[in-house]
């Protein structure tokens, strides 16, 4: 099996789960900070692994443009090249195409488009966006999809949905091919010239979300291979040899189109499932009816994710509804425009009222930059456009995300995430 | 006595000694890296500190403009403002209205000059910058002085080093009636609203550097208060409880003229003693000249500071010749142009030689860049603007910068330095 999930406390339909990758376990709900270019922009490796982020995006337009898959290949895959030993999901390059190159042309072969960085002209197809994946060496690799534009008409919402069926097949034939592929040698392999540094513990941060998943009840699915007991007594399936792909539902904002692109792409046998297409432009309203209508379908026993989503009220919903992962560029694209997000609301940390604010961005907040820095000094450095805004900035904002799912993360331990949802009552 | 300096070793005319700063020692010949508005660009404090940095340097030209003395002053002084515990200097504002402001004009009683941020009109005279040093609260103030400009005829330079001796008087009468009005509070204070999280240790770098200071022989000068005998049996100085003024020699590029500034200085009576006005465009031949000049004069018990330099073979020249103290914002601003210091010469991590070379910025660098990350991976974030990409760099370059200064140390316990010139031949 290439991606065993085991899930240990429910709470309603939302799941306190582990994906057991190659590169580590990944506790979901979780958010994925990321790092489009193969670096979560401002900040070092080091500290998104005592955030605790056991999973990041990489993006394969951005990779694949600069500084190319293959490059990344012969040097041994994206974990070695930007030196990050935990998960890895790369997303299909197909929103990227959709959001960010020019003259895209959608075929279907494909979509051709040119380079927003140097107008050279490129062809993205299921199968190259699979090569590409796999060239990367992600996890997670997503199939290739159209992100159906917003609005659609209905018929449009149908000839985009069947083409990223037809395309989800494609992109598994080639997937089963090649997967084997990915360049995974021993990821505790330092380049050349290093020296034999001992890994650094991942230590979890203090804070309520601290599990002790060892007196969890478990199920584990997908028939994993189970490796002898660890020292805490936790059955430990063997990390899978070869990435998982997953499919991505679309159908535009039509629930029965939804329901009929989960069905089908679920008969196409996935370990995992994504729900792609939402925050496009639509009401958080429809985000999560969309969502729901989706939910419903999904199987219970594998990762489902929503991807591109969302504020902090957001994503705990959304885990309280059942999602197990989820990814947004907004707390690190809001940080560099120094926008924080706190327990007491989303500030705008340039605002002149906090020019002699001697406290932390966050008062509930344990991060590094909450334990040392004041907003009088957050705002100084913001206003002056010193680089050490966006790195402060983007610190806070990914402890806050991380810290929020692992909150919910306790929350269905505990069995009520009521407490948690009280505070999004601004999603209505 | 203001500023206590204990000489622990000597190696010719270098010495291995300490400032004990009320902010803590710092281990000399030391070179300080530049934390122009309150930051040193791209780099976090805890890395700072992970790095060894002692001291670093304040701008008092830009943080009078942005976020301006008085509040920095309200909010506790810059050590807490921008959470620094260690020591602090500041300089004097006089070069940076020379390289910086607009529309400057040289008076008797000071310089009035326009901002480059807003065009707004300043001026500053020597009270007025130890004003702002005082409310800065740096540990070390230095004099207000008048760069002289490059090329300068002697009569020029004259007439320019007479002004600085004019106001190194008016400086140091200002800055003994107002010196017991620095900001210092308790530094191990936290902004409010923190939690009360115990200072982590600085931690010594591996390296060939460190030191048994304990076991070296101690002079220390200035008639110092001893506290009891620390657990190392180390006499240690009471740290002072106001800062120090330090004197500037200037003089331009004439021998005698810096000569007899020096000795005019010196009679001012100041607890160290800096070399201004060099790097400004003359020859490396020319510098070490003027420092030599100068050298021969200052008193042997006292800090002697360069201001401005350099390249990191000039570095390990000036603490071979008996020079303390130095800055610069090479390491920090190269780094953010791509220029990396290594022990096989500066390279360009731009360069496409570097595209898939997979061994550290520099092989024998201990620094957590270089633990880490690949040649390949820096050029990959530099080449794609990414912020990553100036904050990996400047902190190599200055781990770089600072293990120099921790192996110049190292050899002058060992009484021998001429291991260290010998990579120095470019010099000439």
């Amino acid at each position: 099996m290439t991606l065993p999930f085991s899930i240990q406390a429910q709470a309603g339909p939302a799941r306190l789960a582990r994906i057991h990758t190659a590169h580590g376990d990944v506790e979901t709900p979780a958010f994925m900070p990321c790092g489009t270019a193969g670096t979560v922009k401002a900040v070092s490796q080091d500290i998104l692994e005592d955030l605790g982020a056991q999973i990041i995006l990489g993006n394969t337009y951005h990779l694949y443009l600069r500084p190319g898959h293959e490059l990344v290949r012969k040097l041994g895959g994206l974990h070695r090249f930007m030196s990050w030993d935990r998960a890895l999901l790369t997303d299909s390059g197909g929103f990227q195409v959709f959001s960010l190159s020019e003259l895209r042309k959608v075929k279907e072969e494909g979509v051709s488009f040119r380079s927003h960085l140097d107008g050279t002209s490129h062809l993205f197809t299921p199968e190259r966006s699979m090569e590409i994946q796999i060239a990367l060496g992600a996890d997670i690799v997503m199939a290739f999809d159209e992100c159906t534009e917003h609005p659609a008409e209905r018929e449009r919402a149908r000839e985009s949905m069947e083409m990223t069926l037809r395309w989800a097949k494609r992109s598994k034939d080639y997937f089963e091919a090649h997967k084997h592929e990915v360049p995974w040698g021993d990821p505790g392999i330092r380049p050349s010239g290093h020296r034999d540094i001992p890994p650094q513990p991942a230590q979890e941060r203090r804070g309520p979300g601290t599990l002790d998943i060892g007196s969890s009840e478990e199920l584990t699915v997908g028939n994993p291979t189970f490796s002898a007991e660890n020292s805490e007594g936790i059955r430990k399936p063997e990390p899978p040899t070869a990435p998982a792909l997953f499919g991505i539902v679309q159908g535009g904002m039509y629930a029965d189109l939804r329901r009929e692109s989960a069905e089908r792409t679920i008969e196409l046998d996935f370990p995992g499932y994504a729900i792609g297409g939402l925050s496009v432009g639509e009401s958080r309203a429809k985000t999560m009816e969309m969502i729901a209508a989706v939910l419903e379908l999904l199987p219970k026993d594998k990762p489902r994710y929503v991807m591109g989503v969302g504020y902090p009220e957001e994503i705990v919903q959304y885990a309280a509804m059942g999602v197990d992962m989820m990814d947004c560029v907004l707390p690190t694209r809001a940080a560099r425009h120094g926008l924080l997000f706190t327990s007491e609301g989303r500030i705008n940390i340039k605002n002149a009222r906090y020019a002699q604010d001697q406290g932390p961005a966050d008062p509930k907040c344990s991060c590094r930059v909450c334990a040392r820095y004041t907003r009088a000094y957050l705002r100084h450095l913001f206003v002056s456009a010193e680089p050490l805004a966006g790195v402060l900035n983007t610190v806070h904002n990914l402890a806050y995300y991380l810290d929020t799912m692992r909150s919910v993360r306790h929350a269905i331990t505990l069995g009520d995430l009521s407490g948690m949802l009280s505070g999004s009552v601004s999603l209505t």
